[in-house]
């Protein structure tokens, strides 16, 4: 019975939300003719969030060999089998609108922003890897490497409310493990050493924030709320709600005294 | 008169400009039959420098459900409407040209150079931006980093004489202020430290130089004429003709003497 | 006759290799229906490897402008007149498979890896550089820099065996020469200074390994068997088999003593 009200509650929330984009969208539509078509193809057309980003993907990541309405349909399936992607898209939504100040609208991120286009595909293409569908995963991970530039392995796994600013260039190995409310700058490596096989990318905790081209290399733990400043190449665990910076990246305060922050 | 007479001056440069550009065109069209067909219709079939690069550019950028025609007709409007980025143009040409040895000739520049096109397609979303058109400048914006993959915000004010060379992963955010005469290479960054709303974005001077994959980080001064090495993290203001190396960037010769360049 | 020999030798394992290939397209095309069609048209109803890549090749660069029959068949002719193309492209499919734990398959590589997919366009616009057909080569090199995020020169000299892992961003200048056997991950930069004309990129030797991020500028040689690591600046000579990390890069046990792994 919890269940079943929460997956309501989520539904709800959804719906809301979705009912928002429909109002930003009109409004920009109005506002601005030479956007209306797409804005009516992309957006205003269709009857829910899934639609609609299964819809901007499908056209986004086809090829003249790999059609948008295989796409469209593969997505929108996928969506309807698990409802917890659509919920993981709600909170991406979110994260979006609150972290970045750039962020002036839900739609201008459903719209506009790679990196949360690509964090949607790399779900459905985890999904697809999960179901032992690898070469179709595998597809679509090329795919959204040609085009959005983000490069997360189908089998790397991804919490919610994920921000990836920016994207261009974000690489993220097969045996990764990223929180909830992560937020990650472009540029970032997830990486291996090239030293080891099997388990051998980094696990990034809860709350992180993880700063422009930060490179963090092998099966390393960064912990819940920890900061990684930009540029840094990170070879070592960072504890929970430490700052690592520096190449290569070492504690602020020493390993001692590292110094922790509170949010 | 002293304003129509600098505006004929710099008709008659564009013009001249425009007339080398297609015998280039025509040499290679010549010289390259495989390549006859393209050059006729990207800059052959044209009568200006703006009708070829509006038409090259409106290609680039559309998706199918954001109509060439479409970009092609807002480009070409807003070169219209404001001469001021035909001349803008013109001196990025000219930066080129003059600054990169591999570059071998203006059509070489305006067909092939991402970071030329980037700049071009920011200057038009810019000029939406300030127009009040957030939504379409936003929409320009995301087909500039999804094809482009450089990442300029709308709102960014960039002078004239820019070379974006190689231009892949360049990431210029929301406040950011570049001058005139600056050349920038590919994975520079241009960001905020995440601490900060409002104006967070450095302010870069007159013929500066930021070195490859330079991330500079807050509404940092970086004075005329300075140079930033390759990978430095900048987090402070650099003096004028000073130079900014390394992770965290230090000016050499140190705070008290740096090392000032004349050029 | 022992060029004929080696000729032969080198048809044979390449025709091995396509068989390979095409089963694997096979069994995926069986076990996912929903892919069937797209490996039927990248590789089954092809009769040999360049064939197969001419095809796959030509659609990911095409445009509206440069059509993909136009791309195929130049394509097609290249690795037609010079068979040490299509030996290049064996010992690089074999490299990928060897030396990246998630390369899952030969068809993978040939199908999704956008390092490898843009190492063969530019081993065919280095042939048309070579043949003083400039315009054509500069315009699929902009063509690779746009589809794949990797800006390789055409003059650039490349061996064979080659890895580029992930591939995003990678930069590589006019006068580079890149031995054979070399792994190169995402964000490499061999660059120049910014000082110099002529002569003024980097020298990798063979079997060298270049760590993500790393930024090699200026006419430096990096020994044989040398690594670099992630993140680095690397600005000196690396001596063979000898390790450099940090920016500015330094040799790992120093310059009098830099250790000397073997491999």
């Amino acid at each position: 019975a919890a269940a079943a009200i929460s997956a309501a509650a989520a539904d709800a929330e959804a719906a809301g939300l979705w009912t928002q984009i429909k109002a930003e969208a009109r409004r920009d539509a109005e506002a601005e003719p030479a956007l209306a078509s797409y804005l009516y193809s992309t957006i205003l057309s269709h009857s829910s969030l899934e639609r609609s980003i299964s819809f901007h993907l499908g056209n986004k990541l086809c090829s003249s060999t790999l059609l948008s309405t295989l796409l469209y349909d593969l997505f929108l399936n996928t969506f309807t089998s698990d409802p917890s992607l659509r919920n993981a898209t709600v909170a991406d939504l979110r994260a979006a609108r609150v972290r970045d100040p750039a962020c002036i609208s839900f739609s201008h991120c459903l719209l506009n922003y790679k990196g949360f286009l690509a964090i949607q595909a790399h779900r459905i293409s985890h999904k697809l890897w999960t179901q032992s569908r690898k070469p179709l995963a595998l597809a679509l991970h090329s795919r959204i490497s040609d085009v959005f530039a983000v490069d997360i392995h189908p089998a790397a796994k991804i919490g919610k409310g994920i921000l990836l600013d920016h994207a261009t260039g974000v690489v993220v190995g097969e045996t990764a493990v990223i929180g909830n409310n992560v937020s990650i700058l472009h540029h970032v490596t997830l990486g291996g050493t090239g030293k080891a096989c099997g388990d051998r990318h980094p696990k990034i905790g809860d709350g992180c924030l993880i700063g422009a081209g930060a490179t963090i290399l092998g099966n390393v733990k960064i912990g819940a709320g920890a900061k990684v400043g930009a540029g840094s190449v990170v070879l070592i665990d960072v504890p929970p709600r430490a700052t690592a910076v520096g190449n290569p990246a070492r504690l602020v305060g020493g390993k001692e005294k590292p110094t922790i922050h509170d949010e």
